[in-house]
Order: structure tokens, then C-alpha cells, then sequence
């Protein structure tokens, strides 16, 4: 009955005669640093779809400077799978001509260079996606044929250490290793046994070949703070997001993204959090990355867990000494995993907090500026209601307004915390956002947006809370976030009557409503004012990188 | 500055002196089958969490007995947590007083007994949850101690094959492996190196101890559905949703569960899909476990790939054998995830299609009934709008319906395919969900719902699709389902000139509609009509288990 003879493995034979084709170059699993380039040339076909790893903390950098110099008569029309596109190298290979169409989840110092690209036609976007969203890809519609990864340590049997930054490297090796795609590891150090591996991250037999790099592998610390740069607003508004909204709705677990205002509530637990009475009441379990700034937490007995989607540049000792906190192996060093943390955040999280350049005024907000293609990375999977959850927490279910209904949900803290101006002039709040014209310009089929206003449950700034979950409707959320707005035009749409009686409902909170006074929040407060007594508050665990050594 | 001098490694000296306290018993990382009562007693403390694997198809059944087994006066008031609850001695640990409290996400056969043992008070249910946001936990506020996990083969340093089961193995392993927990791996058979192993599904180092199961552990074929119980309706039903939904939308990427009616619509696509002409044009990328009744869709060139959560008995050989669909492994077996595939599910894929055993008024379903408590499984996690989604497709962007405005969203299609009636006279269509008074009766903080009305796209019946995507409010989606709730008390609400309309304006569309005679739906399209015909489509492959084989 069956309609063909065909040849159904047809992937597991090409795969075979890819090894082959470099067997002239490597030893067993390895090829030689000098021939890399020469391995790419035989390993890599026109059209391939290629992951290159970058993330936000590690880079496949040598592989990236070797895909750089591979001739593209040779390799062309490449596909390349890449989460952050941060490095040089990442977009000369579209220059180059090596490749020539981009799917990806965020872009840092490149998101220029991404955006004059498309513009000059030299390259196609795929998609621009959130980092879960474009692993979840590489199972179904976006199945690689070469996946060039990072680690710290190989041994020759292909089992590869990645340490406390092994971030996105099993999801990104699990798809192209089971089906029938080569994986090529660069490491620090080839190591001859598994023995001599500190701890293996990734089996042997899920790689195919692995390359010692010519230097070790670039990594940047991308969330190190330091508290000397935050402002007395940044404590006035870490102060009310504690008082009014993490002590309010008891937040257990959550998490915090980069930024001086996050920081600043990291500083403030161990003091004001402390004076209010709320260690261990609040902020036990957090997702997020280990920021030097909740050292003081950490110390001061607030946090019970930290799991991390990717490592930080000098926080390896305090890590390995503060084992009951991180997820650590039995080497000692961290092992971070960025789906399981995204998906933690996800669903596991009770709040999510970032900030924003530009919001609407229905609460859309977007990072996306003109002539920046940007990508979205972690926040829209962690920044939304979870309506696939099913678990409670009391904090979820503290934002059920429907007391009513038979059938209701709880909702997760979608917490926005934004100053009403950027630097200068430049007003947060937007009549229309920036990304829509983007969109329109770049041929993108909708307005790239961060975070959807539906989904947010809090917007706080300078001037206080809008409780905005309590809105009756779309025109209530409109007022609400006006009335926060503070002296941008938004912010003059609303009356100062409609505001008092917001704030008698209690949709609306002032810090004064707080019982917080402007004149308390001041950088005294801060259980860290620099990075000196974030070395010292850990017992001089924590190594900060030269540029943060002021003293 | 540091407030103390506390120990911070407090749960890797437990772990030392867990481990240290099995010397007597284990060699090295086996411990002796005979043993492993004796090796519990020692290695679990009271008040534990512990995961007890516990999948759709494969259970830790071994270490299950054993549990159930150990001296309740020196191990009890265990947390178990349990992604699918089973075998009965998943509950008689709690009968025994061996365990106390449960989390888990699906209940199959012991739901009744959850149940009842929840009304009795021997049990306490910490939550119900789907599966990811069960393992999402396990790296937040649910840190386990201890993990009975299962594999097919070890070797002596604990490295374990899960072969075509891999299933929730990793998720379940990484949180405690890298917490300082404990982890244990029953196996069917134990060999020296890692050499004589298959392939390696989980590294070694997050393996504790290994054990020799006294038997193979059990599998169950869940997926298995014998075409012959497919009727006439199921096949129009599948008729339907090919031309009115999958092929309108351009699915390309899509979840089935089990069930009849999207076996009718696997089995109608090499026929009535193909005579069509959509071969190549919808259906191409599949997250599932490996469905028999795919076969003649995958021998017929419709699939171009699938990623599974799970296995499924008697599927091992075809899978082998048709590796350029399947993600297999270098060894030729299958490489399942369960975490990786709802990821998938949740996020690159464009519709979710999924049946229930009741629907209100307003589209939210359940499968809940009185005096069982089954949980939620996957369906949730996958059967929502994932507000987190940045990426588009065809079918995603075909579901916006306001073109006004500037910041829009595409949409998942969610697709809740049922009869109007169950069998007998029990109406699908009700004015309250059994859930209800369920979560009532259970004192549960809110009613289970397994698929909420906002987040369902389509309501597919016998009757015609409704298209409530498309509905203006509340009101309007209320009555778009009572226009396809057929002889129900629901459907009597709504006015044959209403439906009328609806089908004018195209949100409601019947077989004629769509041109779909009701007397070609007979199972003369089915591309097999018994399990027989599978195999013949499988060239001899695929090997049916015994109670599906009946000639």
C-alpha cells in the first residue's frame, strides 16, 4: 500500500558524508585551531541553516571569526539561527555574501547594523523572536543542519563543560544532534579523559566535533550595577514598588532584568525592606541572572533561591560559596540553563518587573527606537499573563477583581517602572510608539511591541501606582496611566478630581498614599552605595571586572 | 558588613552525608535491586520533597514499590511530586504514611482515588499544574531533594540511555542534580562503560545511584488509536476541520492529542486532504507523540518532520527506519522531550486542536467530573493564545481582525473539536461546568478549567465550525457557540435567523457551507480502516502491541 520505495534516511546519510568530508583535518572529534576555516569549507553546504552561538553572556567568537573567512564562492545563502547577535562577525558574514538570511531573538551594539542591512537589501529577516520562542523552532519549523556552540572545556570525546554560563547551549545542541545535523564546539582547553572534565554539561555523542580556540571566549557583564549611579528617584521608586506592590500582593518569587531601578530595590530589602518587617515574607525564590547588587539580600538571609539564566563576569567564587542560594554542580561552578529559567520566569513567577523607553497610552510599550532593529529576547515570555498556568500562588490570585464568576483566573504582575521622562526632554509616554513606524519602514507584518498593555497589571513611576489590574475597561486604563503620567501630555489628559478619586478607590497610589516621604528616599538607604562594599558585604568573594575597580 | 558567619553549604554537606550513609550497601554508584528498600530508608529524610517519575508512557514503577515499601516510622510525611500519577503505589505511599503531600499534573487512573483520598484527608494536594509549569517549579519554589527517576541502561559511572522515552527524564534530573539533591535511576539493565551504551541522554555526574529494576518498567500505548472505532461523524467532523480550518488558515504547524476525531482527520489527509490538493500546502511540521494512524500521512509525503514528548510502543522500528521525520538519536532511536515539545507546542505552533467533555456557554471546558480530580497535563500549556509569541506565521497573522489599528497581535488557533452529545444523552454543552462544584467540594482556590473560552479560536461540531475568533464581544462569541450546539439546551438559544447570519457574514459555517456533502463522510476515505492496514502502510514497521492485534 505504500506509494514509494523512498529513501527515508536520507539526513543521517548526508550527515555521514559531512564527517567524511573532513577526515583529512581532524583527529577523531578534533580539528586542529589552524584548519577551522578549512573544516567549515568541507562541513558546511550552500544554503545550511546555521545556529552561531551568541548570547547575552557568551559568543562563539572563534567560530564566528572562522565563519568570517570561509570562501563564499564556496559556503553561500547561509540561513543563520542566532539568539543575540552581538559581535562584529556576526554581521560580516552577510557582507561577505556567506550568508544571507537572519532569524534571531535579540541584537545589542548590532541593531544598527541590522537595521542599515535590511535596509540595503543585504539581508532577509526570518523573524525576529523572543530566546524561547527560537529554541522552540529549532524542534519544529526551524531544524538546523550545523550548529556552531561555545564551552569552557571539551574532552576528546566531545563531552563539553560550559560552566556557570551554560545559558542557551543544551537547547540549541539538542535539536541539530538528534536530527542528524553536526554540532561543533569551540572550547578554552581540550582535555584528554572525561575525568579531567570539572563536570559534564552536554554527552559526548550529542557533538561532533570540537576546536580549541584561538583566545578564550569573549564574555561581557552585562548586569553589573553599580550603585553609585543610582538616583534618589530610582529609591523613591524601588521604595513604593516594596511598600506597594511586592509587599502588598506578598510576592514570592519573581524576576528582576537589568537596570538601576531593579537594583535599587535589590539594595533596598536588606534596609528599608527590612525596617517594614518583610524578610521572609517577601522576594524568597528569584529568576534572574546573579546580579552583584543582591549580594546584601543574599547575605542578609532574604533569598533562598536563585536559578539563573546565564552567568556574570566575577560573581564565580561568591557562587560557588553560597552553594545553598545557586544552583551549582558538584564542581562548584553554576549551571544556569536559559530555557529553564525563561520558562521558570514564565510560569513559576509570580512578578515580572522591567522598564521601558516608550509606552502608549493604552500601556503598549516598546525598546525599539528608529533606525534599531533590537529583537525582544527574554522580557515578552516572562513580561505576559501566563494563561496556560494553572497553579495558584497568593499573589496570583490576590488579582482576581471578578469575585463573582464561577470561572475566573489568576493573573500574574506584569509591573512596569518607568521615570515619565527619559534623559532630557524625552518623554515616556508616547502618543504613538516609535515601533510603529519601524514596522511600516522595515516590512515587519506588525508593530514590534515589548510588552502588549492588556498584559500589564502595574505601571509605576516618579509620581505612583496605577493599580491598572483594577481597571473596569480600556478608557479606565487609559485615565489610570495618566494619572501617573506626570506633566507629559499624556499626563495632562487627566483631571486632578478624576486622580483624587482613583486614589480613594485605591487605583491610584501616591507615595505620600504610601506612606512614603520624597525626603526619606535618598541614597543612605542603599545597604551598598559602590561596588567596594558589594565586594565587601561578600566577604571578598565577588571579583568585579577592572572597569568597576574604582577604588 | 556581612550580618553573619553562617554556612552556606549546608545542602552539598547533606548531600555528602546522604550519600556517605548508603556506603554499606551501594558499589560505587549501584545499588544491589535487593537493596534498594533498605538504601531508601537511609537515603530519604523526613518531610522530603521527592520526585517520583511518573510519565504519560513511562514509570519509575520499580522505585515506586520500593517506596511504597520502606518503614513509614523512619521515612514519612514525603512531598511527592509527580508529573502523572499512575500505578496504584503512587497513592498507597500516602495511604501508608510514607508520604503526605502531593503536587503533581495529571492524574490517569488513580484520579478517582486522589479524590477520595483528599476528601478523607490522607492526602494534601500542594497544586495541580500542567507538566512545564510542574518542572518549572522544580527551579524555583519546588526544589526537590530527592529524584526517582527512569531509564533503559546505565552504565557503572551513571550515565543513562532514556531511548525513545527520554520524556520528562532531564527536566526532572537537572533541578536536584545541580541543588545538591539526589538522584536515582532505576534501569532495565546496567552495563560497564559508556561505550556499551546506545547513546547518552543524561550525563553521568547528575547521577547519584543506579539500580537494576527487577523488570523492565512498564510502558502503556496511549496514542494508540484503532481506526476501526472511528464513525462516520468523527469523519466529517475531520472533513471539516481540513477545509474550514486548517486549509482556510494554512496551518503549518500543529499538536494533536489523542482522540478519534483528529485520528480521522491523520487519517483523511493521504485521501480527502490529498484530493484537495493541500499536500505540501498545510500540515507539514508535528508535535506528537509518534500516532500510528500518522503512518500512511508520513508514507505519503505530508510530514515533513515531527518532534515528540513521548514514545509510543510498538512505533520503534518505523521511527528507525524513517529518520529524516523523526528526531532520532545516532543509535536510531528516538529522542523524545517533553519539556522541548510543549515549548513547541506552546510557541511555534500555529493551532492547537483538542477535544472536551464539557463546554459552557461561554467556551471555557473541562474534562473535570464529579469525584475525580484528573488534572491538567499538557493541554493548557499548548490550548492558549502564548501572549509571549513575537514571531509570526501565515495562520498566526490570518486571526487579527482589527486592521485599524497600530499595535495588533496575531493569534494561536485554538480549536475545541467535540460532538454535541457524549455518549448517551449527556449534553457536551452545559450551563455549568462539573468543575465547578468540583473545586467547591475540593477547596480549591478556583475552578479547574482546562481550556478558558477567551483562548479558543474555533468550536468544531457535527452542527459546523463556529469562527469565534471573529466575534465583536462576549455576547456575540455566546452565541456563535449556541449556533453550533445542535439539539442542546445551548443550542435552542439561539434563532435560525440568527445563524443564518452568521453564516452570511462567514463566522459560522456548516458541512454545505464548506461543500461537504454529509454522505461522503463514510469511512471509505479513511487511508486505513484497522490496525492492520497500518502495518501494511508501514511496510511490515510499525509493531502493534498485542491487544491491537486482532487478525
Amino acid at each position: 500500500m505504500s506509494l514509494n520505495k523512498k529513501n527515508w534516511a536520507t539526513k543521517k546519510a548526508l550527515k555521514v558524508e559531512r564527517i567524511n568530508s573532513v577526515q583529512h583535518i581532524s583527529h577523531g572529534k578534533v580539528i586542529p585551531t589552524e584548519q577551522m576555516v578549512a573544516a567549515l569549507e568541507c562541513l558546511l553546504h550552500i544554503g545550511d541553516r546555521v545556529i552561531l552561538e551568541g548570547n547575552n553572556q557568551k559568543q562563539a567568537d572563534f567560530l564566528a571569526r572562522a565563519l568570517e573567512k570561509v570562501d563564499s564562492t564556496k559556503v553561500n545563502n547561509l540561513h543563520m539561527i542566532m539568539p543575540s547577535v552581538s559581535l562584529p562577525e556576526h554581521m560580516n558574514i552577510f557582507e561577505k555574501g556567506i550568508a544571507s538570511k537572519l532569524d534571531f531573538a535579540f541584537a545589542g551594539q548590532q541593531s544598527v547594523r541590522i537595521s542599515q542591512m535590511l535596509e540595503d537589501g543585504i539581508l532577509e529577516i526570518g523573524a525576529v523572536h523572543t530566546y524561547v520562542e527560537l529554541y522552540a523552532r529549532l524542534y519544529c519549523n526551524l531544524i538546523p543542519n550545523v550548529a556552531l556552540v561555545c564551552g569552557f572545556k571539551a574532552d576528546k570525546h566531545g563531552n563539553l563543560f560550559c560552566g556557570g554560563s551554560t545559558e542557551d547551549t543544551p537547547s540549541l545542541v539538542e535539536a541539530p544532534a538528534f536530527k542528524d545535523g553536526i554540532v561543533i564546539a569551540q572550547v578554552n582547553e581540550i582535555v584528554d579523559e572525561t575525568t579531567d572534565l570539572p563536570r559534564v554539561d552536554i554527552p559526548g555523542d550529542w557533538i561532533d566535533f570540537i576546536v580549541q580556540a584561538d583566545k578564550p571566549f569573549y564574555m561581557e557583564p552585562l548586569f553589573t550595577r553599580d550603585p553609585r549611579l543610582i538616583k534618589d528617584t530610582h529609591i523613591l521608586m524601588g521604595m513604593m514598588a516594596i511598600k506597594g506592590i511586592y509587599a502588598k500582593h506578598k510576592v514570592q518569587t519573581l524576576n528582576h532584568g537589568i537596570g538601576f531601578n531593579t537594583a535599587a530595590i535589590e539594595l533596598l530589602l536588606p534596609t528599608y525592606g527590612e525596617s517594614l518587617g518583610l524578610k521572609g515574607k517577601i522576594c524568597k525564590h528569584w529568576l534572574l541572572n546573579p546580579h552583584p547588587t543582591l549580594i546584601p539580600a543574599i547575605e542578609s538571609g532574604w533569598v533562598e533561591s536563585v536559578h539563573s539564566f546565564g552567568g556574570e563576569l566575577g560573581m564565580e567564587e561568591y557562587i560557588r560559596e553560597r552553594s545553598d542560594v545557586f544552583f551549582t554542580g558538584p564542581d562548584g561552578s553554576m549551571r544556569s540553563n536559559r530555557t529553564m529559567c525563561q520558562l521558570a520566569g514564565q510560569y513559576a513567577a509570580d512578578m515580572f518587573i522591567g522598564a521601558t523607553l516608550q509606552m502608549d497610552a493604552e500601556g503598549n510599550s516598546s525598546t525599539v527606537t528608529r533606525g534599531r532593529l533590537s529583537g525582544f529576547g527574554g522580557a515578552p515570555n516572562m513580561g505576559h499573563d501566563p494563561r496556560g498556568r494553572r497553579h495558584s500562588s497568593e499573589a496570583w490570585l490576590d488579582l482576581i477583581t471578578d469575585k463573582k464568576s464561577d470561572v475566573v483566573k489568576g493573573r500574574k504582575l506584569v509591573v512596569q517602572m518607568v521615570e515619565t521622562f527619559q534623559s532630557g526632554d524625552t518623554p515616556t509616554f508616547v502618543e504613538k510608539l516609535d515601533a510603529v513606524e519601524v514596522a511600516h519602514k522595515t516590512g515587519m507584518p506588525i508593530a514590534p511591541i515589548m510588552i502588549y498593555g492588556d498584559d500589564v497589571t502595574h505601571v509605576l513611576t516618579e509620581e505612583g501606582i496605577a493599580y491598572l489590574y483594577m481597571a473596569e475597561d480600556l478608557a479606565e486604563r487609559k485615565l489610570l496611566i495618566a494619572s501617573v503620567a506626570g506633566v507629559t501630555e499624556l499626563g495632562k489628559q487627566v483631571s486632578t478630581e478624576q486622580v483624587q478619586l482613583f486614589r480613594e478607590q485605591g487605583k491610584v497610589a501616591t507615595p505620600e498614599d504610601l506612606g512614603i516621604r520624597r525626603s526619606e528616599a535618598n541614597r543612605s538607604l542603599l545597604a551598598a552605595k559602590n561596588v567596594s562594599e558589594l565586594v565587601q558585604w561578600s566577604e571578598g568573594l565577588y571579583q568585579p571586572p577592572a572597569k568597576y575597580r574604582s577604588w
